[in-house]
């Protein structure tokens, strides 16, 4: 047909880091054998965010990695500037990659008049032009739903699973949830661990402050057992560690803690060392500062997992094979 | 100024029912003081749905209450096109109301290339014109922020623990979930009986099949107790029927089983009946046939309960304050 | 430029099939030289549908093949929900293909207060995620108005004209229309057919029961002809039968009645074998169940066409040259 | 409650109109007990058009009644940009009063890369910012499903047979259509005409210029009648001139010619006046300049409907109830 | 007509304040004579926001007060997160109140691969349940258009100019703009002061750094007469002083500083008591911290004149009737 | 993987242009070495605009060109119905190209109740199907905002000034603004001429009438220097021809007019023939008919810059390294 110009088409991936965790984003970069692209960022003095890509982002299959930690509405807000200036400058598709979904936790309504951040967080990074979602171990796996488009939900679970078993699969163990909400992973724990008994803390938690923690009590056999403590995040350390500490009480033979991600706010890492674990085994999906360290805690890295599914999306191959089809 | 005509607002609520439960909607209107609006409803030779509202809905405050029941996708549809037609019809406000929400277990990827049923139909509503939702016991509280705007969200577990707490509360009490997934309802049915202890049925589930049980084990203390199994909807019984038997087995002093949806799907009836469990308690958020009613089976009425959040809504008053302040 | 991957891009044709008219898509999917994905798709107990992929659909551009016959909501939801899997899970494009799209004869409000069903569905479809539409002979051609976004018209006349013409060709012909409303078409085969006189059957319907006819009288000549009485769709078939023998009572030398879509709701099968027709010839846009095969029942295949327009839409074809540059 | 300020809601209507036919706007805000509300409106010297409203419009219930006349597309961008200013004026409810709803003949693909501009215009409309569409006589019914929202179709049918009635009455009439395409329009007409019989022009159009005829040929008994031919617009008028000549030619007895739109183009009076017709009936939907009345033209006032319809909508009555329940 | 409930409407006023600037919000709220409606809000350890209305809002008017200063990502999130609330709450309508609007100044690309952040902003209100917005003195008032809906822009330049005026109007003025950019903002001024000369600082910025200057040069005459120099913000102040400086050093009598927005992001303070002008003037759109108070700073009021908007927007009164007609 | 047919993935790209300008779009084809698709454009007899294309555009990267010049509403009605063809024959991805975007001035609301039309065409291109915007000179730089999507930013500043530079560059120049509200486009012509001294005319317009103005003073030194009179457009050549007088009387060597658009609309090319400028010299961004060429016209091409970017669009290049990175 006449006036048509024809060209072959190629895909172009781009990886991309906001300022809150760019160790990650070159780690992921690398193991793709890609490079982060560079980018101009930084706060105007009243606290506005500026950004700006060095090279052009025309056509490309873009990645834009921002883990969402303190300050976490920078994190956030910097991540929206992000898609908005991939979509105004013709990107082909946007995928936002965040390694922790900020705001997951308010995922619903407990009282009236409360809002529900983790669906209005998907709803705007869909306004600002994100495509599709890939996010490590949601808090619940119904947040997939709330994003209008693809959501490629990774599981740090095997990573933390196999480190576990390599270590501690020698020795009599249980499984136990910190919190009767979240039994389900630790049943999922359970059957990757061989069939490991069952346990969970019984606590009650006030409605208006639901970080604090009122009582605790042992549900499930744990005694002479090394508890393998397990959570998707651990913020200010609470609850664990106060589990810890009733599951030693209860005569268990070893506390292990596991955790996707380390958000270790204040007073988190003083509680941890405090309390009856021995160790604590969590991912990078959040930076953890130099002083936050401390002995007994030991961190995977999350990049191999989350180079290989930015590969899987790129190639058009399968997520979720990563995950012997499981998607949550 | 000039050219304006002025007038006093008025605002007019107006109840709709679809043909899925009937019975229900008419007993919620009583209780308004109000009547269900005359609609013609048939389907055509082929099974196409046909509705037309015999009068004038043009301004109204409109609840259309349609209970998901069987054959499910023939009622979601019905209420799909009613929605369309009082949105065409110029009705002000349309409310969906749903005693029982379909595809709410569908509320997230199990595995790869998985519907998330319980969303796509909440888009649906609201494409079809939908302003708000009202639903009594959702599968999980997340599937509030699925929908794109209000949510009022019933709670029929006061109605059920009260029935509970009068006719066995001077028992020694056990309140038990049957899946690890729902300890969390069954630890707020323990502080409104008084902080009675809490156990559940650790069982693995097919993930091809999610209906089907492979192995029920009790964790926690349910000895010389009467057992309350609770659960949000009772479908094929399996589940819940084994977990009866389980506590029986461990030397349970009874088991009452107590659940807001009453699917009852078949053989649900016939297990019931066979288990050990002494009272089933249910509401009729469902249409329940007289075919499957049984000895051993109480139907609570959930019409006072729908009338009294509409009525709130309507006055612009408070649906939370029903339930001191909870959403969830 | 630094750190971008590029790759050669390429593109998937997939075809997938509801479990409405599985025959038709696999007799498609052959014809392209592909086969249907495999899917598993189920009911569960309460009726809801279930659907997942076989294997991975990323990047696809996907084909979604569902007739929607009896029980049409079922039918029309599980497409619904092959669609909504197909976006979560990154197909690339998602034509939704309609052999015989339901609901197309509520294509307006005839009285107050009716919904517009067919508006409805194409943004059902748009909502579930949808890109394209792809559909056979539709009611009315504005319906392909109601989607937003491209929709491919197939027509089957010239395939039921061909046969006409090939077998009836050396007789005296007059097209005739059972219907008012629906002479365009008529108009279309007597062009088709050399010009053959036109005729119609006049008749007053009941605004309520829209499926009644109340009186039939024949506009136009037909003495001593062959007439060739062509609707859409034949449903319960009493329009089409009375016009046959209102024809046969003017004085036809013969009744041919040519339809696209075979609906035969019962007793469609009766109406047609009693009345004066003496063949009758429709295509396998909608399954025929064996009970309904009659003598004088002749059942042209549409799959050559489907075929034929998907692999344009693939190739960057023009659909339209299959029908001369007609769309409607 | 504390901090809340209370008030009594009022409603007010306001009439607003474009350049287009305010003779037509003036009339029916007469017929309301309102005024026109003031408004500047001019073009820029590039053709620009500038609106701007004279008075507060906040809060208001505003029908906005533009007819699309020559030059149209001024017409429908004047009207386009009166919604934008009303919507960021904080109308409250904005509604779109189409006398003659423009592009209405666009609507579905004849061939394959046309538009669909009928639909176009309803999505423009929205995208302004309209919430509801009021339109009389629709070329086809189904536009009504083209607009997401109310559409109130008003009928100017009864206004034209009742005239026709009282002054035909007492003779043999015939309904003619003039178009295969609008027999149902004529269907409708006999109805109302006592049963009067039915006939239509069988004509070929070239698709490419679908506003040419290539041959009349009447089918159905019009001998010694009075021919009423109807059709729901006059615009070049030759189809319906030549139809005019072919029912004399065929011994019709007389031909009256009754329409709801007198668009009226160059050379249409010319033709009306020299073709076999009386008389030529239509209504004031689109402005009839000086020059272009004629003998044998009577011209019937639409204000009457349109300010009764925009009573019912102000006063949340019915309608259709206009219409015996008739939308369409 | 049946089953109707009827009840008059009411509307009830809601003012809500976020905690970026409450005493603001307080004051708005006692001028209307409500009060500020009771809410929780609270950071997390990790930093996210949580918001929770102490009594009902459903059906209320509500106006969300916040001021975007530093930390100004969580000014902004925590407005959408009140805003999200509301929608879900049930508010009837949802006005955005931003006596600053953050971003304002991301307008536009300067150059490739930027965003528009201001736009970005204006979407995620859109998206979060904003019906409408009223902002104070935009940086542009092309802001006005990224706002899909109703935008009341309130002018703070009559308050500003009504004092110098009163304390001025007796000297020779000459009004200055201290950018190109900006004259049209000082070109109403001296139209306010009775045609005072206009004067403007001609100033190269580096593109990449747009807050530093490279050079300034008055063009216009200033000199024996006292500058008012106009701007809409002061945020570092480095631009007005430089201006301020050399409006000195070419023969002015006297500077006066007059700007709506008072960000004074370090070094502002100390870089205005170092220039060569004698008052500075300044409303308190944005809150002014008890250690940026200085000796010639003088902070006039907006509260007045916000509540002013409300009251008229509440009662559907006009906003421009408070400027004029004039809206930018 | 079995059912799946694999193909290598091309891209085409076409250009099509409306009826306007069509010079222009045959030009930027040429340079591209390509052909603008034939097209059937017409308007019935009542104005309304036909549009059909006469090949195939399936999956076609599609740039529409089309200028927006008077009779402007048919200009941009015409490449709306154009966009929406596209849209509905599956075109790939769709460019709005606008030399000229026609009512850019109308970017913000100057008093209460005005429409901010400017936004509108926005909205109305994306209802239409547009994916992308590309634009010559837009009138403020924050229109590029008001789309919600990718705008590619054109300038033709180079063009003029490079020629301006060759010609005039051994003169002592000026650069001068005609109207306060440009001087930020004077500074950057400035900077491109070596820094030659700005200037500005100081005029007042009537709010009612934006075009017209009142008085003219000249603020900045221009006496001796040939001052380069610069604007975006030139419309009926009022303010421009005034300010080329006014800058004359203040004692200017000479006077060269210099814009992008020659909108000349009349009396323009009488006022600019009378006035002091020796030299018009604008670009062919809309066409300029036979009558408007007047001595001392000069009209440079903008072609190889629409088509430079075309091609970088199409490339997945960068456009903005068409002019140093910059976007405005």
């Amino acid at each position: 047909m006449s006036g048509k110009l024809k060209k072959k088409a190629t895909k172009n991936l781009m990886v991309f880091t906001g300022r809150s965790h760019p160790d990650l984003a070159h780690e992921v970069a690398a193991e793709l054998g890609a490079e982060v692209v560079p980018t101009s960022a930084y706060d105007f003095a009243n606290g506005e965010t500026y950004v700006r890509y060095e090279e052009s982002v025309r056509g490309s299959d873009a990645f834009v990695i921002q883990s969402h930690c303190a300050p976490i509405n920078n994190a956030i807000m910097e991540q929206l500037i992000m898609v908005d200036a991939l979509k105004r400058a013709s990107a082909k598709r946007i995928s936002v990659v965040l390694p922790f979904y900020g705001y997951a936790r308010q995922d619903k309504k407990h009282r009236g008049r409360e809002p529900i951040s983790a669906r209005l967080m998907a709803d705007l990074f869909k306004t600002a032009g994100a495509d599709r979602l890939m996010a490590v171990d949601l808090h619940t796996d119904q947040i997939q739903g709330f994003f209008d488009g693809p959501v490629d939900h990774l599981m740090a679970r095997p990573i933390l699973a196999d480190y576990v078993a390599q270590k501690y699969g020698d020795r009599d163990l249980a499984v136990v949830s910190p919190d009767a909400g979240r039994i389900k992973v630790a049943e999922q724990w359970s059957t990757r661990l061989g069939g490991a008994p069952l346990a969970f803390i019984h606590k009650t938690r006030d409605i208006n402050r639901p970080n604090e923690t009122v009582a605790n009590r042992v549900v499930g056999e744990v005694e002479g057992r090394v508890c393998i403590l397990v959570d998707d995040m651990i913020d200010t350390g609470g609850t664990i560690a106060k589990a810890a500490d009733a599951l030693k009480a209860e005569g268990a033979a070893g506390v292990v803690i596991a955790a996707t991600h380390a958000i270790l706010s204040d007073p988190a890492v003083e509680r941890l060392t405090a309390c009856a674990a021995e160790e604590v085994i969590v991912t990078n999906t959040l930076p953890i500062s130099e002083d936050k360290h401390f002995e007994g805690l030991t961190v995977l890295s999350i990049a191999p997992l989350i180079s290989a599914a930015i590969h899987e999306v790129f190639e058009d191959g399968s997520v979720t094979s990563l995950f012997g089809g499981r998607a949550s």
